[in-house]
């Protein structure tokens, strides 16, 4: 799939998943590219596990009270360890952004559909906690976001963005 | 350009730029691609201006002293609000990178080059809202990132990255 055509076609699908296996070659070709995203003085603070293992995302499902994105046959759970680049400064949160843009356009350039599920996950609660735990990941490292992979049962929508306009501009703002 | 041979193609460039004009078609091209990522809740907290006016690209590259940047024809530059999404939290980050991230890849589908530029400009020495002011950009956007845009005059390098085993695994921690 061409590159614009993805990137205007992705979009955040929250309905029912179609049960049908997703094939290890596409989620290892889902996480290559999450993994080619830049990161902040190379740190590479961006890892990732794809979850195919029914028993496994039922009980994600339960964590995350969600049906849908419990309902998708697989999925990539976002990985990021807080690695200082220079002095103070830490740049986890763009690498792992940039990771998942490119998780998502993957997943829509393969025919899936996705969500980026960060908020529910991260709250005070601490479901990603729990779902690594699932799966042994130490506590150096958070799961920040899940992102469920399937074809879609249902039809889905898309948001509404404000016009170009209104957040585009030529050589200063609003010109 | 296809989207996976785009991911794997793009680059972080730190040459000199070729002084070629960008067609206001592609920086339009560009900007389209930036605002067409995801944001936490849909609160759109990424603008951007587009830049190809010769003198302020000058004044830019004397603020970040950056004579490659500043040596780009074109650059785009990401301004974010720091919008709350819900309750006490905000998604601005992860907003403003992943439409950075659809950004450099739309740079590099033109056959372009660039560069993550924000560490630098958002230091306690504030060059990014410097850069802001120059465009009348009021104090509730920030200047977050610059990225040049323009065809490569030096042949520029590509860092390494752990194997793919150190990153990425399936159903478990390191499995």
């Amino acid at each position: 799939m061409e590159l614009f055509e993805t990137i205007f076609a992705r979009r955040s699908y929250r309905g029912m998943y179609d049960p049908t296996p997703v094939p290890r070659e596409d989620l290892q070709k889902i996480m290559e590219a999450t993994l080619a995203a830049p990161s902040g003085c190379n740190k590479q603070t961006t890892s990732v596990i794809a979850v195919d293992d029914p028993e496994l995302i039922r009980q994600f499902g339960e964590l995350m009270e969600a049906r849908n994105f419990g309902s998708a046959p697989a999925g990539i759970c976002i990985l990021t360890e807080k690695k200082i680049a220079y002095r103070d400064r830490s740049f986890y949160i763009q690498d792992y952004s940039a990771a998942i843009q490119n998780a998502l356009l993957a997943i829509c350039a393969l025919g899936y559909e996705s969500c980026w599920v960060e908020g529910h996950i991260t709250d005070a609660d601490r479901i990603g906690r729990r779902m690594a735990d699932l799966m042994g990941v130490p506590e150096n490292l958070d799961l920040v976001c899940y992102l469920p992979v399937g074809k879609p049962a249902d039809e889905g929508g898309r948001v509404k963005k404000l016009p170009f306009e209104e957040r585009a501009w030529f050589n200063g703002y609003r010109k």
